[in-house]
């Protein structure tokens, strides 16, 4: 569940998943062992990509990956190993270019393709242009050609009342990308001049495809992602798993793990809405999301899994409204756990728990390929 | 709170923070979070420089400062980058030449004056000399000149019954420091002959300004430090925030906190005493500045801090009368922690606090840094 973690409301100094009623995940907290992680470090508020990374036992500083990546897998883009991508985003600016919505107020997907279609046409020279929506004011950009580099910075200046920022390049081969991405926003900002407010672009994390070990190399199993959204998409793939066809809803989302539950060793299933209701400062609608979630995992009694791991890839407070640095809620459960102090899902709770708290996200795949027999005694 | 942790006497099992009544930190530690840190590691009883170091967010490890320097920082020394400086502590050594007392008696200070004065007029060879008092029995020696090298070992035997070792360097540049270190603890001994029992020196902690990144780079904030003694002035200096000018005494540096406040962005405030009596075993009087510590912390109503963190850099158990290993009392203040099992401010009550126990104290700035919402977000 994204963003699980939260912060206690004033009423009654209970957090999100405290006060969701939430009787099967109490149950296998109760049976399982709970704790807290920490994604990346201490204090450090994590991006959604590199929070995932470090659930699934990358260490996040040392597996660096760029945004525009994330977003080419989430839409199935085919990209290629010397592709240069980045994330686009829709914006509005004023008549002095200020930027005043660095998301042009979220608009549609279908405005979005439309305004895609035409960012498309741009030519650039010696090098092919890929523009492709991916939802509401996000979309893909991609240089395919010879000789770019990566090491380019985000035009996006990260909050509004500035300016969008220079695109530059740390090497020569970056130069090259900076000087085509400026080119590029030049034609953009003409084309879209009219679209008020989608009337400009801001661009992040231009990055190439990784070369990293993936999930099965790693882990020896096959695992498959369920997720609606690009950017969890994009990292499953990322790391080697196969990303199921899936409609949206959380419903949808356990049929889909039901219908390929004989197919697969390993599942990642991702409820995004927790961390959208945080982000809008709406508890009571995570709440009801957790709560959803909860009713679902009746289906553990019908698919019998052998270990059940659920937490979240960060907290988002509703309190706060944004990612936090906080410590995220985790239960692990099999046959092999140890009974511990905690008898209900919850921040508090957890602090009883057998797993500790604070502790690395890249120690929880490690524990469940325990808990599952997958790992071989180390050393004689 | 210096070696502020410590262990249950005999009569009721309670330490000395557990004994102390202070409503003001447990009310903070009711309404924060708690935890043990370690300074160092597992098992390893801190020295006061590494430990605050740790404090302050260097790894002690990586980051590792000689006891000269901070020497040399803490009394004002304009130390030059090639300088090799060392603390001497005037001991007493009998006709054999053996330690009997290896802080000479703790001489006063005014003796340490006139003594160092006799030494200062020593002539070595192509260098300049410097000696400088610091306090009691101890004092700063510098060499300032060419090629010289700072890896020679301490000639304080470390404990009594045994002779000062031989200085000696592990490198060209660090034999020719060892050389002349060796001619001037041959003319001290001459010169010191007739003072017992300030009768002979030791050396300890050769070293060079290090070249580090200072606190206002790594966090982007102004600091002050509030401590009167010249190790933790000194080490203070050493991590780039401004030692503020404030007499001896707690109730004089929560004063100059006060008078600072709007000055600075972070504040440390650094209390002697609880050390002090635990190294002399008076587990009362430790008591008794745990108390007036607290008691000052009223002020924290009329200056609203955003966060607050109230810890030691080690323990230092009146049982013991030294410094220990044991994992050091934290509490931290802010609007954003989450509530824990931690009732009161003690080492038990810690055990139930959401901090964990026996996490690195180089945890505790970038939590201090994201609860004033200083930290941006790690990855897209």
């Amino acid at each position: 569940m994204d963003g699980l973690g939260g912060l206690p409301r004033q009423s009654d100094r209970l957090t999100e998943l405290e006060a969701a009623k939430t009787p099967n995940l109490d149950r296998l907290a109760a049976e399982g062992e709970c704790g807290l992680h920490q994604p990346i470090g201490s204090g450090i508020t994590p991006g959604s990509g590199p929070s995932h990374l470090a659930l699934f036992g990358y260490d996040p500083i040392k597996y660096d990956v760029g945004r525009g990546v994330l977003s080419a897998l989430g839409i199935g883009f085919d990209l290629k190993p010397d592709d240069i991508a980045a994330r686009g985003n829709f914006c509005t600016v004023d008549d002095n270019g200020t930027v005043t919505d660095r998301r042009a107020g979220r608009i549609g997907t279908d405005k979005n393709k439309e305004l895609c279609e035409e960012l498309g046409k741009i030519e650039l020279s010696g090098t092919e242009l890929f523009i492709d929506t991916v939802s509401e004011h996000r979309f893909l950009f991609v240089l395919r050609g010879k000789g770019l580099g990566d090491r380019v910075n985000d035009t996006d200046p990260q909050e509004t009342g500035r300016r969008p920022l220079k695109a530059e390049g740390e090497d020569d081969a970056s130069r090259k990308t900076a000087a085509l991405v400026e080119e590029f926003l030049k034609r953009a900002g003409d084309i879209l001049n009219d679209h008020h407010p989608a009337n400009m672009v801001l661009m992040r994390g231009f990055s190439k495809h990784p070369d990293w070990p993936t999930v099965p190399d790693v882990y020896g199993f096959k695992a498959a992602a369920i997720a609606n959204y690009p950017m969890y998409r994009g990292v499953s793939k990322l790391v080697g798993m196969n990303v199921l066809e899936v409609e949206y809803g959380i419903d949808k989302e356990f049929e889909a793990l039901e219908a390929n539950w004989n197919d697969y060793d390993f599942f990642y299933l991702h409820v995004k809405k927790t961390d959208s209701h945080g982000e809008d400062g709406d508890f009571e609608a995570k709440v009801s999301v957790i709560e959803e979630t909860d009713r679902h995992l009746s289906l553990i009694d019908k698919l019998k899994p052998d270990v059940i791991l659920v937490t979240g890839d960060h907290s988002t407070p509703s309190e706060m409204k944004y990612h936090s640095w906080h410590p995220v809620p985790v239960l692990i459960w099999s046959k092999f756990v140890r009974p511990d102090g905690a008898k209900t899902f919850g921040e508090r709770e957890c602090l009883k728990g057998a797993l500790g708290v604070r502790f690395p996200a890249t120690d929880l795949m490690p524990l469940v390929m325990a808990n599952s027999h997958r790992l071989e005694k180390y050393g004689a």
